[in-house]
């Protein structure tokens, strides 16, 4: 077993992201980590929105956040993402958002695949299903 | 022609709807003149939510907002909204938004009704047009 | 040890929240949560506002979601808040989302106490140390 | 006088920025306007987050917007800013949002130079009075 492939995508802050402590709020890091997911769904050659198309829904079951810095507004910032768990109707991305080499926001979501007809749990849909055991090093 | 109904909502700030200046962020108010709309939608008796689900789609093709006094996390603010333009296929929303007394933000959003299926211009739904038109004090 | 008090706020979901899965995005709920944590401080007899501008800020450091199940337009939720956790210098909060009896998401987040001027970890403000050991049931 | 300077930043569409509409919400618009002024303001060789910390806010007084086509997840727009006026104490800024040669949305923002210190209207700074001219055109 590999290790995940890793994405990276730059995010310059936005001013509507900061609040009145001067830092970008904490909500602001799950849009973020979206942002990057979406960059890793890319690679598998079919974008999130091709796959949403397509039938499917990834949602959202979970997720967990470690805030160690803030980010401000001025930054750009590099948010890392890997796939971290991978099962039939599961998966689990890992996230890192840093400034420099300097570790910011560290985290993880889960998601669950999902018929968008019928609303109910299916398996990795058939377009990605290889493509995604590929990234997750498996 | 009689004066338009008024509804008003009141609005506790959200932390995140601050920005790093310590005041609300500009942005918000289109959200915040958004459930104004929804509460005077509600006067119809056909919350916007059975509108939508009804087939039709009430989008925005404009809008207006003069800025004249910051809100402010801790504060609570009242959002005066009314049908302030009624034709057709088109309507005018307008809005007030006040702390105590005093005027913070004006504005107006402007409308059009669409057919959900179609996605194209439509005249107002029979649902709602007597409704919207009472309402509108006409 | 007494039971912590619960204070519970109620959401009416907001159009700008939903997401084109016709559900609320799930970075809402941190929104959503951290207005129900400023009831729960409001009880000590000192709103976050008051605490801020007495030179302390509560900072987020974790957070951990599980959505169950969705809300959406037309929805009028419940957040629930209660102190999880206390001590000298972090406090963990707990909290419940429901739609009439439905749990729709639950999760906590970690927060630290900071100076505002040095921006350094410091203790429970004395303004709010014995309150908070009241609602925490301690 | 010459044609103000264009800049233009390209901006992919995030899906927490889409609504049950399929479609992005309006009030980003706003968000995404500050996005570009940011970008003209860095022209100046003074990025507007130095501005603020040399004492100067560049507050909101107004806005207009106009949703001529929607902005969908997949999108990436090309929002375009440029100084449309410029006086002593206010400027106006207008913007136009693209995806490849099709205009979506334009729209122009008011606002007022403050001295951070005593927020009261000022005239522009020093530090960016000319460049402004300069990119002004005038």
């Amino acid at each position: 077993m590999d290790e995940p492939q890793r994405v990276s995508v730059d995010i310059e802050v936005r001013y509507k992201e900061t609040d009145q402590m001067g830092v970008v709020h904490h909500a602001n890091f799950l849009v973020w980590f979206e942002l990057a997911r979406t960059a890793l769904c890319r690679l598998t050659g079919h974008p999130y929105a091709e796959i949403e198309r397509a039938g499917f829904l990834l949602i959202v079951a979970g997720a967990e956040l470690r805030y160690r810095q803030p980010a401000r507004y001025g930054d750009t910032v590099a948010v890392a993402c890997w796939v971290d768990r991978l099962e039939s109707r599961r998966m689990r991305f890992a996230y890192e958002v840093r400034r420099d080499e300097e570790l910011l926001v560290s985290g993880t979501t889960d998601h669950i695949w999902v018929d968008a007809g019928t609303r109910r749990s299916c398996r990795i849909p058939g377009l990605v299903a290889d493509e995604l055991r590929r990234l997750a090093g498996a």
